[in-house]
Formats: C-alpha cells, structure tokens, sequence
C-alpha cells in the first residue's frame, strides 16, 4: 500500500462563503481516485446521507436552520454520554418546549473560521484516554486547539474501582484537562469549553455546542459554535445494559468519578442503615448484599476491592454488621474471558476464597431491591454495581455516517472518518470500516491512548506540510497506517494479588522464582502470571501511568495511608 | 459555690413502667432544694411546658402518641440543620401524606432501656466539635454510647475554607467519627446511626429518630427510638439569614463539606462557562464576580484562599478570564470585630492589596444574580457565599424549653438542662441560663470542644460514683463547674499571611523581631500580631489540632502539593 493522501478536488475555504454556492461541488467522489485502495470499493457509501441531507435544505432555504430536536436526529454527531448531560437527558424525556423554533446557527454566538495567518484550529470533543493523550501530544506551536467535553478533566479509569471503597482519593485519579495540555490555560486561541456537543457540520467545518449548565447565561440553553480546520472526536461510548428493565434506573455504572462517589456513598449509607435498630435479618442481609455485574476486569477488580474493604475495615468498623455483608458476582460466560485459562482459573480461585460468590446467570430484569435472572432466581441486593462493557453511544447510534462492525464510528487505517473532511475519530467511539480489512479494535485505554498519541504524531506531519487548514491536507504523505499492537492485560483481584497477561505481547521477561509468583505459565506466545509480583507490577505500571506527578504522588501516599490506617470512611454529602 | 449536686427525689426507672401512673410525681420541683443556689429562683420556669403537655397526653390516652407534625411543634428536640436533612426540609414544604396517622411511639423498633447489670447507655445527638470531643473522652468502660447525627463524620470547620479552593481535599478535613470514638465501630452496645433526632421524651429518657435516608427500609421514613440513661445534646445551630429574602435559595453556606464541595463546583463552574463565546464583558464581570457576605474569620479565610486561587492558580490556568474575576466581602459593620484594632487594620490593608474590594453595606435582598443592599446599590455576582454566623436552628427555636439569651438551649454551669433529668447540652445549641449569671459563650468550636471535654470528666466522675443509670446521679458532687477560658483567636488572610490575637490568653511570647512580624502589638492583656509568623503559627496549630494522625498527614501533603503543583482544578459530578 503506497503513501496514502488527503486528497479533496475542491479545497474549501470555510471563511463564511454562502453555503448555498457549495451545493453541486462533488466534493467527496470527486476524491476518490487518491484515496487508498480500500476504500475504492464502498466510496459512495461512505457519503453520509446526513450530508447530502443538509446540503439539499441549504441549498432550498439559502440559510442552513436546523430544528433542535431535528439536529439530534440527523446531523447531529454527540460525544455525550447522556448521563453527563442532564439537558439532553431531560430533552429525551420531554419534547423541548420550542421544538417548532427554528434555530440560526449562523447567528449563534462562537468561533469564527480561522483566517490566514492564524494557526489552524483542531477541535476535540471529549477528555477520555484518547482525547487526553491526543491532547498532550499535539504541537501547540502548530495548532491552537479547542476542547469541547462536559467534564474537564480525564479519569484514570484502570483506578477508578479503587475509589469507591476509600483506597484512593476521588482526585487521585482525575487528572485536569488543562495540566495535560497548558495550551487550554493560557494559549490566547486555545480553549477548553465545559459543554456538551450536540452536532457537527462537516460541510460547514463546524460543531455546535451547549454549555453544560446555562443557569445564568444569557440563555438557556446557551448554544455557541466552534468552526474547525480539523475535528477530532473522541466521545467515548455508553455502558451496555441490553435493554434490560431496570438496570438505568437501579443499577449504578463505574466509569465516571461521581459514579465511584455514587457507590461509595450507597455503600457507606447501607453499612450504616443495616445497624438501625428493628431491622431484619433478611433486610441486613439484602442491605449489604452488594452484587457486580459483569465479570470483566472492571467487575473483578472492583469485586476484589470490596472484598478487601469486607475483609479488613467493615469487619474493624462495622463489626456489629460485618457477618451479613456478602459480595456476588453475576456473569453470563465466564470471568475474564480474555485472560489466559490459567489466569482464570487462578482469578476464581481466589476470588471464591475471599468470600465473592460467583454465580453463572442471565439478568433478565431489575427491580428497586432485587435482581431476576433468566433461570427464575431472585437476587435481593442493596448495591448493583453493572460493569457489562459499552457499546455505541445513542448519538453514534444516531449518525447517518458509515459505521464500523458494531456500529462505532467508521474510519480508516489513519483514523480519519473517510465521509467527510478533516474529521478524524478515535477511541471507544470510532472503529475501522470493514472495508480496511481490520477488526474493530476492543474499547481498551490501551488502545484509545496509543490512538491518541499517533494521531498527535500525525497532525505533527500534516501541520508541518502545510495542511493544518481547513481543506488543505491533501497531497500530504500520512506515512504508516496505526497499528495496535497490545502490551498485555492487567487486573488486580484483591489481596495484594493480580493478574497479568503478556501473551500477546511476545516480551520475554525473566522468569520469576515460583516461590514469589503464585503462578507462572508461558506459552508459545508470552508470559501469564497471577500472584503477589503480579500486583508489585500491576501498582507499579499504574503509578508510572497516571499522567502527573502530583496524581502519582498522590496515588502512592493514597495507597500508603491506607496501608497503615486504613481506608476513609467519611460520608460526605 | 459548694458542690452542688444532681439530686431528683424520685429514681424513676425508665423499664417501661406504665407512664400514666408518673404523672403526678412532682418530678422536677422537688428536686429544687438541692440545685444550685443560682438555679432556684426560675425552678418552676425551667419546667418546660413540653414535658407536662405530653404527660397531660399520656395519662388521658395511656398511650403516648404523637402524630408527626405536631411532634415537631411540640415535642421535638432536634439537632438537624434541615440543609442536612432532605426529609424534614420536605416535610415542611408539603404536609405528610399521613399526617393524621397517629404513631404509637411504644411500638417503634429501638434500643430498650438498660437493664440492671449493663453499662448506662448515653445518647449523643450531634456529630460536630462539641459532640466528637465528648465521644473521644467518653470513658466507654462505664458507658455505652450511641451517637445519632445525619453525617458520620467530624468537620474541621477552621480548614474548610481552604478546601473550597481546592488548597486542601475535602477529606482532609473530615474526621470519621468511628476512629475519634472506636466504641461506635465496635463495642458490643455501642452505636452510630445515621439518623435525624425528631423528639426527645424526657421523662420516658427515650429520643425518636429517623434514618436519613429510608429508601429500601422496611417503613419510609423509617423511624426508630432510643432508650438512654444520660442524653447530651450537641446539635449545633443553623447560619443566620435574618430573614433577608432569596438568601436561603441563592446563597451557598459555608458549614460543612458538602456545601465547599458545592462552592468549588460553582467556582470552578463559572470560570469555565465565563469562557464560552458570546458571553459579553458585563456577563463575565458577573459570572467570575465572587460575593462573601459577612466579615468574621470565616468571611475574611475565604477571602483570603480566593485571592490566593486567582492570584495564583486562575492567573495561570484561566489565563483568558483572569482579568475579569473579583471578590468583593461585604459586611455591615467591621471585618473581624472580636479582633484587636492594629489586627483589624492590617486585615483590611492586606485583603485590599491582595485585590480582595472590602464594602460597608447591608444586605436587604438577594435574586439570582444580584444583591440589593439598603442603600440602593445592586451588586452583580456569580457566586455567593454567606457567612454572617449562627443561630438557633429552628428545632431548638421551636422547643418549649428555658432558653439562654440568645435562644439556646439553657444549661446551668455543669451543662446540665435544668429543666429535664440527665440530659446536658453543650456547644453551638446550649448557652448559660440568665440565672447562672454569666453569659453566653461565643459559637467558637474552642468553646465546643472545650465543653465537650470537660462533660467527658464530669461523666466519669458520675460513672465511676456509681450514678450513670438514668436518675441514679443524685448525691454525687459535680466538682467544678465548667469555666472558659479563652486561648486566643486565629485567621489567615491569605498570602502566608495571618492573625494571632492572644490578648485574652494573657501568655507571655518572646518577642519576635519585627522584621518577621508586619505588626507585634503587645498592650496590657497580651500579644497580638499579624505576618508571616503569625500564619506559621497558624498552620502549626491547625495542623496539631486536627484529630487523627492520617487527616495531619494529609493536610500536611495537601499543604506541600499545593505549594510545589498548585491546586487541582478537576470538576468532578
């Protein structure tokens, strides 16, 4: 495969020329010819029909008006989780009162088009791994940046579970946008805006915007728009709950810090309910029947934390309760279905001797206090913790842009989004068109941060050709296409013992004394091992992740205070 | 004075006897002849109108019954500040669906009274400076304890401010009241619950509760009783509005840990959203306005932290508003009036260089997004923290108990109440009768804890003379009666700058240079002084007082971090 290209026939300026003079230009067939060769074959059903769609009411109307509730459906490209976005929660709920006002967007209040002189303008939507890792690579001196995300800093996820039972600090693992990259502080074109996008004009090369809470604006909603020279979108994806009855409403999700802050507070109020007086046995038991769904890395290591806390602080500081408090964990399959047999077998092993309960089950349907499975039993529970992966975002869901194999946003091998100009995606969002030949790459951190980090490298290169503008990357060499290449897994289970996986990752590492090791197996491909060294590794390549060294210390004192005192169990708010 | 002695001719037990055949037992004023000489001239006022309401109840119905919301009119003694209490807050908007339900009280599940052979049970409502102090020296040897309050933990008030910008963490300041008093994790009779005291039944020695949150319990709300031998009353006070309209609705308090969580959020909020385009200079003026009503050291330690924040951190990581950010204190009469005049006069000269605008007013009325002062003037402000001090909560206000000036609940010099057998009040809620003749106690947690320990002495002493079950403490001599002194008074106006005034303290400090020291005034009472030096003993005092070694660890790392990193600025929820 030669040097693939950006390569667009007509080079748009988008310095507020009336659209309507765009209409007939064939932009996006027109380029084909220089596209890579993969792409050859589903070239014209790349053309996203919201597109086409936009261009035909511009080209009626003179002035491109969208309907609020109309742009959600069709042009709309949101990197909104809903539950971080109340205004859009409650516009799904309830028709907007002024859903028949048509709204200008031409009038609305933003960032121009950049004009010569003036450094390209990149776009982000969102401050997950990729967007963060994006972000600290990206050559300020070249690009002034603008980030769009409804939360303004990136959560250190693979530690998240640790904070709901007092292990870490919420803030440990929460790293502000603005110390990833400084340009968002002080840049004089570069911002970071705490708002939710709720679409995108790539005709247009601009996203529309709405401030996360407008109380206090000049209106509300308070919308403004933000024109593009490049659009990155790396919105993230929305916790799978298969539609099953319930879960929304009763189960609480573990990917955001005020969800840890959510369990946390569950966990302490029914540590502290479950001691009132002229409760029941029974209901003691349920209040402190905490069961996690999901049997993934993110369901095991928050298993094998609430294990720990069981095992060394409720039966200290909640020693009237502490013989009624039981962890379960429900899976459909099997536990860690991506981890070597061996490190499986260990995982429920020791997980079963720390006292989690592991039940093979079906969740069928969810009620305020119990759970049905398929097979007919009844759960009772005071926490449900659902951790079942994610899947498409309602708003991906929504795009009528090409979509990779489970409907993640489709994009090529440089991870450009191929129907239109200047956007790339990346992340839990985006995966590759089938088209490329690739399989969807799992939503890993792993991958959204190696995703991040070569597209910085990326916009390096087209920056310095000369292609930061707006239409103007074409003819520019990208180079090598991304290619993932996975370094292992790791998962703690609790008890100062993990899990890690190097068998993809073909490293030969020194084979530890089994003495030390728990467990120790190697294939053809690499090294699995289980045990205590396992969880030195697994501490030890987190601390050297976390992104600042004021997190890093933080962890590390975190870690050693609760060591010698134990964990916090304040319940504030 | 010679030792007076809590002597009641009737040893009632509290085992359940029918209460209708008490009644015409002259409880409470055959017992004047013992009580100290201050107390006998109001004897027959203490004799709250309450008691004998419920008594006149109980012998007509031989029932006790109370519907709930009369037993908030008439018998409660609560020590919730209703911001921390969803339910009653509630409940005071809208009356209770089954307000005509009559609870039979007997019925409710709860602790019984102690039977002979186990350890006098003593009740804590409260868990602030006053209660937590008395819980660490409760000799849990004599006593069971069982502490109710709507938050587990302690807060350190005196720091708070430094957490709303995020100097400090939020758990920093937040001492789990299971590690001040272990008994309550532990012990097998000893409780916490996180519960709202609803009604205290002095004669029956039993307060009513209910669970802060019920959702999920067997009854919502779910109430329960507690039977005690000795009942000590800490419930604090609610912050002074003076009935000014929209300060309870705009205004944000500065008491506990969630209200410096919702002043950072809004904070943090406002710089964020003063970004967006569009917004105008005057909007932005308004947004990034920070109003702080209210000149004591709490008013003028917050001044002083934000200051600090935008001189330092918004400068730098808010570069593109920081022109626009001010905080304006605004106070009616003069800052830190309990202070010395040279402290005052550097407190003001110091705020106003560090850009802090200092404004005599009165506030008459406060809308969304402006204050109206009595002189006509409107002030514009984006956030609004009120700080003018405390009062009596409205559950002490609504008790038909003998007050203290002020409205307090009145306790004689061995924080006894007078008016009912074996309960004490001491802290922000109780203040000297006018009897005792001395006066009423500033709100200061050194007063608190101060109170808080000497009650801790007196209930070993009881205990230890055999006079811990309820009624049994007649014939024991109280000893001293409780005497403050004054230590000094502290606060930091930011920039490592600080007040120390030790006049009343009458200890003799060396001398320091002045060169160290802005301002040494030494008059005839003691030392006063102001500087860096001062602020050094500010930190050093805070930083031993604060209880437990793990929240002096974490300060002091929060402390250290803060000076190398700056302050973290993640929103988080």
């Amino acid at each position: 495969m030669g040097l693939p290209r950006i390569a667009r026939t007509t080079l748009r300026s988008s310095l507020g020329v009336d659209s309507s003079a765009r209409v007939a230009t064939p932009t996006h067939t027109s380029c084909a010819g220089l596209l890579p060769k993969t792409h050859l074959a589903g070239e014209h059903q790349y053309f996203p029909s919201l597109i086409r769609r936009i261009s035909t009411l511009t080209s009626r109307k003179h002035v491109y008006q969208i309907k609020p509730r109309d742009a959600f459906q069709h042009r709309a490209i949101s990197m909104t989780a809903q539950c971080h976005y109340p205004a859009a929660a409650a516009a799904e709920r309830a028709p907007l009162v002024d859903s028949d006002v048509e709204v200008d967007d031409r009038r609305l209040p933003g960032l121009e088009p950049t004009i010569p002189g003036e450094k390209p303008r990149v776009a982000i939507l969102g401050t997950g791994w990729a967007a963060c890792r994006f972000l600290k690579g990206l050559d300020t001196k070249i690009y002034d940046v603008v980030c769009i995300s409804p939360r303004n800093h990136m959560v250190f996820t693979p530690l998240l579970a640790s904070t709901c039972v007092g292990t870490l600090e919420f803030r440990s693992v929460a790293e502000p946008v603005s110390r990833i990259q400084s340009a968002l502080a002080g840049a004089p074109n570069s911002y970071f805006y705490l708002a939710s996008c709720t679409g995108v004009d790539t005709d247009k090369h601009e996203v529309y915007c709405e401030a996360v809470s407008s109380a206090g604006l000049p209106s509300n909603p308070y919308r403004f728009k933000v024109a593009y020279d490049k659009l990155v979108i790396a919105a993230g994806a929305d916790p799978l709950t298969f539609n099953i009855r319930g879960v929304k409403e009763h189960a609480l999700f573990l990917r955001e810090v005020n969800h840890a802050q959510e369990i946390r507070k569950k966990l302490l109020l029914n540590l502290m309910l479950s001691e009132n007086p002229g409760i029941s046995e029974e209901e003691r038991k349920r209040l402190l029947h905490c069961v996690v769904i999901g049997g993934g890395p993110t369901g095991v290591e928050f298993s094998g934390e609430l294990s720990d806390f069981i095992m060394r602080d409720v039966r200290q500081r909640y020693s009237h309760v502490k013989d009624y408090i039981q962890v379960t964990l429900i899976e459909a399959n099997e536990i860690l279905s991506s981890f070597d047999v061996g490190l499986r077998q260990y995982a429920t092993k020791h997980l079963t001797r720390s006292g989690v309960h592991l039940v093979q089950g079906v969740v069928k349907e969810v009620l305020p206090d119990k759970i049905l499975l398929s097979d007919g039993t009844n759960v009772p529970y005071g926490l449900l913790v659902w951790s079942t992966g994610v899947g498409p975002s309602q708003f991906v869901k929504s795009l009528a842009i090409p979509k990779s194999p489970g409907g993640r946003i489709g994009i090529d091998e440089w991870l450009r989004v191929p129907s239109a100009d200047d956007v790339f995606a990346l992340g839990d969002c985006a995966g590759f068109l089938e088209q490329t030949g690739k399989q969807v790459l799992p939503a890993l951190a792993q991958v959204a941060e190696r995703q991040g980090k070569y597209l910085a490298e990326l916009f390096r290169k087209i920056g310095k050709a000369n292609g930061g503008k707006a239409g103007c990357a074409k003819d520019i060499p990208l180079g090598d296409p991304f290619i993932y290449k996975h370094l292992g897994s790791m998962a703690s289970v609790g008890r100062y013992k993990a899990l890690v996986d190097l068998r993809q990752n073909k490293v030969r590492i020194k084979r530890f004394t089994s003495k030390l090791c728990a467990l120790i197996s190697q294939d053809a491909k690499g090294l699995s091992m289980a045990g205590f060294i396992s969880w030195v590794i697994w501490r030890s390549a987190y601390l050297t992740r976390v992104v600042s060294w004021r997190n890093r210390f933080y962890v590390a004192v975190n870690w050693a205070t609760t060591f010698v005192f134990g964990r916090d169990n304040s319940r504030i708010g």
